[in-house]
């Protein structure tokens, strides 16, 4: 009989940093007692990282103890073997034994020998012992590792292949069994992914051909694209072989994560698939799909450079302006660029030895007829941007920006104004998000300005709830902002009403005559 | 060479009712000369129906100029075989002439002889034809149909398979496509849905198999779960078969429709995998999960219903109240019955006759304690929404009302409140929509008012912009008011704040001593 292991809260940790709210939990618990799931993963157990982590990182012996009181499923809990020593098993699974069924190492085969020897201390404190393996696609590049899995079976009871970049397909499913057959007898599970929808054929594939436990996640919640979901392979084995589920119960849980699905945006697309299909990693992807302010055509060309081994397109002349000005005017995307747009043109063609950097074109329309110097920031696909508020570029005499070389995402540049484009030769005040508009404009004020420098239409988030996206857009604001601060001693100001806390506001209005 | 055809227009008119943007279409069809793509099917050719339904639904000459105009590929469109007879063809077709390369024809396999004579009157006209047969997952049981496929090739280029529940697996596929080799040589397609997460994996089986011309769109749109996604197929041929694909023209478009998925939201889900997996007409669970406020759960259990061919669960008394009032209150769940509480507790408390019918259970906390007999519409997932309103139900009296036997959705009813729980007999003012929480409301006042009928908490949709779902339930509420009005010759009065246009309307503060 096949075993079912659902591990939703362990890799959904992956999109929420391992915080889920506590009725979440508990409908998701309840609605496991009544299906036919046979092992909970309900996460990891870590040292102390330096990063916020949450609840279900650390399971803590109180979580762990809750979790025991309310299911009835066999529980268990992930290690990462890259983390863990062998002197740390004792500690960290100590609060674990007689509440936790399994343990199981997530590791890569290169590191087959150290797990071996994790393994082994585990299985000496009485816990069924999993192996999570990743790269299932590449095992036939690591020759010591097929040699050595011949040892597995002494300390371990279950042997996952993990199709960690999402880009295997049934025959190579049934290829790796057979390959892992030839070494040992081990139970074998597989732990498919979903970047290319396979995750139910690849998993039904593996069953037929042997497979004893598989994995899933409830809406497929997990890293990246995510997995196969548990909705969709008890409703397939509901069909096809009579296996008995609670739709009711089931769906319960499925109407949380789905909830919570549109905040987080889980699952494939274009990106992934394109990750999955050509094995490159997908870690990248969920940062430029689920954090920033990249749009697909970006992240296609970043994945296509990986694919090719580019670093980037092009190297372009280092910005270098042979002009000082006293003043500096970075306008941000933010409506009130637009709302206090005349007091705001007022005092900048009041100020005359100024220049202005549009952090985003978004509103560069509202400032396109001054006779002032005027700076772009091109960063991911801000170029078609430019394309579409400029059409021809008959009138542009601008200059662009763009982020130091090589730029991850790559480089889009309009034609029309390549010649005029140029790139920054480092960040100075801040060493990460150094591919942000907000980076780019202020690294440009410190190449141009002499003296203030001004921002305007960087409103903050006001609504009561803002999306993920664009709270962390406000965070990295706020760090660079701030970051930019202690370089230069002195805050920036801002001209129009912001929510910023790391910067100082001067009224535009109060500056005019 | 496999060929592909894209139906992104065609088969995503069902959530948008074939309008789409000028600039949807034009940056989809930009991208489509771009891509390895040999067809785009575009839209329907009809005639005229008696509800609105949009360009793409009728393809107007001007519509099919512009699009010609506009497209380097072959263009289809498809007719649907049960409104069209062989005596239309001459005049929806006439307009196609020397633009539209191939006709299409959406058929059930149970009229193939119909099928065939009208296959014949367009190919006499000079065009391509594509058979697209229905149901491919129950051809064995239509002999008729199997004798007939050995005239298919004498009027027929293309014979195309689909999986119309979205429930066959790859082997299914094979099995079909030998199931055809027998009787006919002509060249095969399939149009595989997505319920089940099979659509690539059918359709690579499928060209595996020497199927000649496969369907996608963009992002899966289409009825009900949709389909295989077009950048889905092209980038797992990308990678496997070296296809050159322009995946910056390919992430313009799929870009476009991603941001129009957020309002519609299409895709498999729970619901969608249980209809496809059970072989269950997807029409009904589309309707449910698309326009409704039923939960999950209550169309999970409706399609248990089907499946066990149970029409429903219960049969109720029906609702006989025994006593009239001369005053009702319908409370609906809007804000407005909460935040005009106080004044809408006095009214009805000064009312003397009176009685109160929760259209929803949502706002009924706020009337709990007082002492007048309270009525509660139960329709799809209500059940539990008592439940969590009124915990033990230790002081609950009221009674509850649902909708008249068999109900679509089935039924469940709190096990404390069966007892005092009742089917309508009918709906006598209006003949659909039947199974709403305001008709059931409605009704209800009929049975039991004898004067005045007042509504609270209706208070209709303020934002700029509202959901397709939210929207929906708008009109549903206005249409309801509407011929609750004409039925009784005087239009519902409404106490508090309200956006509906059919109703009357008297604060309830001016009704206050």
């Amino acid at each position: 009989m096949i075993k079912i292991l659902d591990c939703t809260l362990r890799d959904g940790g992956y999109y929420t940093n391992w915080d889920f709210s506590k009725e979440l939990v508990s409908t998701y618990l309840e609605s496991m007692n009544m299906l036919p799931v046979d092992y909970l993963e309900i996460g990891y157990r870590n040292n102390p990282m330096k990063d916020y982590l949450g609840e279900y990182f650390y399971c803590p012996s109180y979580l762990l103890e809750q979790v025991k009181e309310a299911s009835d499923k066999k529980l268990v809990i992930i290690l990462d073997e890259k983390n863990v020593l062998p002197v740390h098993v004792d500690n960290l699974l100590k609060p674990c034994v007689g509440i936790i069924d399994m343990v199981r190492i997530a590791l890569d085969p290169q590191q087959f020998g150290r797990a071996l020897k994790l393994a082994e201390r585990i299985k000496a404190m009485g816990f069924e012992v999993g192996f999570n393996t990743m790269y299932m696609s590449r095992w036939r590049e690591f020759p010591a590792f097929l040699e050595d899995l011949r040892f597995v079976d002494q300390v371990a009871d279950y042997f996952y292949m993990v199709d960690s970049f999402g880009g295997v397909y049934p025959q190579d499913v049934i290829e790796t069994i057979n390959l892992i057959r030839e070494k040992t007898n081990i139970k074998l599970g597989f732990h498919g992914h979903n970047n290319l929808e396979l995750g139910l054929i690849n998993t039904l594939t593996a069953i037929e051909h042997g497979v004893e436990i598989v994995d899933a996640t409830i809406t497929g919640m997990g890293r990246g694209a995510g997995n196969l979901k548990t909705e969709l392979l008890l409703t397939a084995m509901n069909a096809k072989d009579g296996l008995e589920v609670d739709f009711n119960a089931l769906s319960k849980t499925v109407d949380g994560f789905s909830q919570l699905q549109q905040s987080y945006g889980w699952g494939t697309n274009l990106p992934y698939m394109v990750s999955g299909a050509n094995s490159l990693p997908q870690k990248n992807v969920m940062e430029w799909v689920t954090q920033r302010f990249y749009s697909f055509n970006s992240i296609i060309r970043a994945l296509n450079n990986q694919k090719q081994k580019v670093k980037d397109n092009y190297k372009l002349p280092v910005f270098k302006p042979s002009k000082k000005y006293d003043n500096v005017v970075i306008i941000g995307g933010g409506a009130n660029a637009v709302n206090h747009a005349q007091g705001l043109r007022e005092f900048i063609a009041g100020l005359g030895n100024v220049c202005i950097i549009h952090a985003s074109s978004k509103n560069a329309n509202t400032y396109e007829d001054l006779e002032i110097d005027q700076v772009f920031c091109l960063v991911g696909n801000e170029g078609h941007r430019l394309e579409k508020v400029f059409h021809s570029f008959k009138n542009f005499s601008g200059s662009c920006v763009l982020p130091p070389y090589p730029r991850e995402m790559g480089t889009y540049i309009p034609e029309a104004v390549v010649e005029n484009s140029f790139e920054l030769e480092r960040i100075e005040f801040s060493n990460r998000l150094n591919d942000t508009h907000t980076a780019l404009a202020l690294q440009a004020a410190l190449e141009l300005g002499d003296e203030n420098v001004f921002i305007a239409g960087y409103d903050g988030y006001i609504q009561a709830s803002i999306s993920q996206k664009e709270k962390s857009l406000t965070d990295e604001n706020e760090f660079l902002f701030s970051s930019f601060a202690q370089h230069t001693g002195k805050p920036l100001v801002s001209l129009t009403p912001t929510n910023y806390k790391s910067v100082a506001v001067k009224s535009v209005y109060s500056l005019l005559a």
